[in-house]
């Protein structure tokens, strides 16, 4: 699976993590997110881990019913399984029901998602919010069902139970926070997203160890919209406080681009430094409008709540070819993509640490000379 | 007269007041304005007549004499009529004094007005401020002229009287107001002014049978700049606390153009509304800079004055070749013309009206999908 | 020495005040500066002539000791002056030590200074915060001296003392101040900088002279550097509260061109007369950055004083190959370079004290029919 010994060794661990979180199957609530959180903590002990119970409401939504699958697959006429949530969880519709039943392929058929267009990928869908069943496959696969009865199997539950996150608070000099945000509820797809939560795991780290920290930071790993939206409802006032510039970490892991979508108001200390550092580390960067926002963004930057929080990406969601499908994966990043990522957002956190008003000390020059900073002969060719 | 029985009724009925309104001698002062306000007040009874006696001060200004004139006329040394002001009221200078009297055909070229470059039009002529008499007529007729003795007569009357305007107020939800201006001070010129009184009789009708105004609306008919400058003296308080945009109506009846001249800040909520009509309806209109002004927009817009006025023409006074002339008569404007116009300012009413500023009633996103405007099933076509 | 009897006399009076001063040895303390105070007190009996000890603390610095000179030359091998300070007393490095002792040619060669470059110019060198000793020669007479012991001269002291300003307050009928600063420190050098303090002297006659200020002026007479710090230390706070524009005078003596050099902020009321004299009276004046600075303007600018200091000079200091030697002298200025100085700054007076902010006196349009402004008579032509 490693490409290549020459790779730096930040990114061989972060590319090791994601190997290891790559075959959980993860949700907006269950014990996919508890065990991903267990993980996390392995490595960040000081996270912890809330509990908020289905029908919390927050704001214009409420918590869910928790979502736990055990096993799930699709016998054929002839007794072979055909469709395996073993072999890999993509197969189920994040949010299936039970079912435990013998059908006709017609009415099979209403059940099946594939992507003709990509007939090898099998897609990744959810049904969160209305009650139903289903399974992915690739469309090859589909198009060799033949007629018959098939016996369709999912061991899932719907139960009132809890959402899961995890939350960090590393203190600093000063009240004044960084904000950190990435998402844990996408099964086994990599670059969207375990690159995310991976790079954002050893940027906490890194940002642990520090001696000194200018800045308070605040690291949260959630559950994507359903978990930002809890998550504001219960520490907006202290984060329009206090957060001084946001990052949203999600796709952070592939090769090929380095992407900058702005906050809405475009202007934040988030975005000057963001721009600051991919002008002068990746000039050749994609810039997007706040118009193309679809990841958590939307929730912090939304009217009202008015964080300054901007997208750093890799390649950005929705705008490559393997996105939302079984070809997200491990193949798709590498070390080196997630160093990348990793290292632009290091850097942004450096610049920020650093960046001073400065204001001056003394009234009229400085004498510069008493200081040895200044010739003491003036002559024409060194004097004014 | 009626060119087309596809026509809107309310340009029909617009054009229809026109020539009732037309064969008065308008001016100033004097019965021909009364005479037009109370035709006015048939169509909107809510009308209040005000009179302002002469000798009366506002700002810089003093209310003049009122003139009133019954008959005029020249007579020829043949005994012929060659210049008769039942024929039009044009022939007279506005304001002229009385005189009966008979002088030599040179004299009489000292008080006689024409347009060498347009020898079939009379012009429009006036002398408010400084006491003269005088006739006005075709340069063509003018040239027929033969020597001999001439009997001038004018039966007019400067005297100590009022200046008279008509004031609606409908009341609406709020104080604020929004502000109607046109004037009635032009003889028999149709375009420059009976367009503006005719449109804004109808565009009040319309208003005053709305059942729920947002705004409450200020229109006025007064005669040009020494009304508004009365008007003003009389309101101004009142109108700087709540007038929130205004239109100065005239030259809003004939077919050539649509044009729209700036208050003299250039961004006030009625530059911008008018803006949005024009631009939607009719993206060719003319766009003239404040320094174009010429009409009443002089003193609503004058500095310490500062109201938000505009003006929303067809085609601007000084900018036809029939202008101030007897060609500006009731074949140069048109049902279809004056529809125009009032379509473009009921169209600022009714944005006006509507136009509210927005806020959020939710913090961040709202769950679209339980109110049924967001797919419930989460896929890579349709998600994000 | 006089050029052109056309001269304008304000030209040859300022040239003439140069000639006077041209011979005196000033430095940034010393006989020299009092002298030449007490010369321009001679036009100006208001100048208060202040006496700083050494050793005062201003902001960052310390008013250094203070230097004096009486004779100081070179005695060759053959027994004649091969350098005399009597012939100019660029001859001395400024700030010398006094020495008495016979020296080898190779010793005497690491006291010595000349310009390579310009074989006959002698330059002007200063050594005023680190003690030592030296003499200035052109490159010409240099490389004549021959192999031999050599008798060195300077008849200096160094002590405590003081260091000399002299400033003129003139009232206006406002606290509002225009400043003005020129620096007396430069020995027998004529455009950078005998111009400066003789423009200022008949400048300041003049504003003496007006019967009616609007502002009162600051006017001082430095030396450069230390001495416009210590000036700030001690007037900083009513500077900052009354000084509306200030000019620093340097280098207005020449004939080659007219330079601005803005201000730190750069908009300011001392920026917007001077672009407005300079484009009309001189369009092709060069046109400097803030960056390009380097006379007094670095303190008036500096941040936290953030004075509304301008520099307006013929040619630029640094700008001009005689700039620091001894071949700016009074062949360089003329009558007529200290008169185009001299008029560009009065001009910039006479603007300041004629500026003012217009407000309206009347509301709407003022009647200009009873004024005699407005034809009294309305036709089409004239009228709107």
């Amino acid at each position: 699976m490693r490409r290549s010994i020459q790779l730096s060794s930040i990114g061989e661990a972060i590319y090791q993590f994601c190997i290891e979180l790559y075959p959980i199957c993860r949700s907006i609530t269950g014990k996919g997110l508890r065990d991903t959180l267990g993980m996390i903590k392995e490595h960040l002990p000081g996270v912890k881990i809330v509990e908020v119970p289905t029908g919390t409401k927050a704001f214009d939504w409420v918590v869910p019913k928790e979502w736990n699958i055990t096993d799930a697959y699709i016998i054929g006429p002839d007794g072979e399984k055909v469709v395996d949530f073993k072999e890999t969880n993509l197969h189920v519709v994040g949010y299936s029901i039970p079912v435990n039943k013998t059908v006709s392929l017609d009415e099979l058929q209403q059940h099946l998602y594939s992507l003709p267009e990509q007939p090898e990928a099998i897609p990744y869908v959810t049904s969160y919010y209305e009650e139903r069943w289903g399974f992915c496959l690739t469309d090859n696969c589909r198009k060799k069902l033949k007629p018959g009865q098939y016996h369709v199997f999912i061991d899932s539950s719907l139960t009132d139970g809890s959402l899961t996150y995890g939350e960090l608070i590393l203190p600093g000099n000063t009240k004044k926070e960084i904000f950190f945000s990435t998402y844990i509820c996408h099964p086994s797809l990599a670059n969207n997203e375990l690159s995310g939560p991976a790079v954002l795991t050893f940027l906490a780290k890194w940002l642990t160890s520090l001696e000194n920290r200018r800045y308070t930071y605040r690291i949260i790993f959630i559950p994507e919209t359903i978990g930002s939206i809890v998550y504001l409802s219960k520490n907006l006032q202290a984060m329009k406080e206090n957060v001084v510039a946001g990052f949203n970490v999600t796709c952070v892991g592939d090769n090929r681009a380095y992407s900058y979508l702005p906050s809405r108001r475009g202007n934040t200390l988030a975005d000057r430094v963001t721009l600051h550092v991919l002008k002068n580390l990746h000039p050749d960067f994609v810039q997007y409008s706040y118009l193309d926002r679809g990841s958590d963004e939307r929730q912090y930057c939304s009217p009202g709540v008015d964080l300054p929080v901007v997208s750093v990406m890799r390649t950005k969601y929705g705008c490559y070819p393997e996105y939302h499908t079984s070809l997200d994966n491990l193949d798709l990043i590498s070390p080196e993509g997630l160093s990348g990522g990793y290292s632009v957002l290091k850097k942004c956190i450096e610049c920020l640490e650093r960046n001073e008003k400065l204001a001056v000390t003394v009234l009229c020059e400085p004498q510069l000379g008493k200081r040895g900073l200044y010739p003491n002969l003036g002559t024409k060719k060194i004097e004014k």
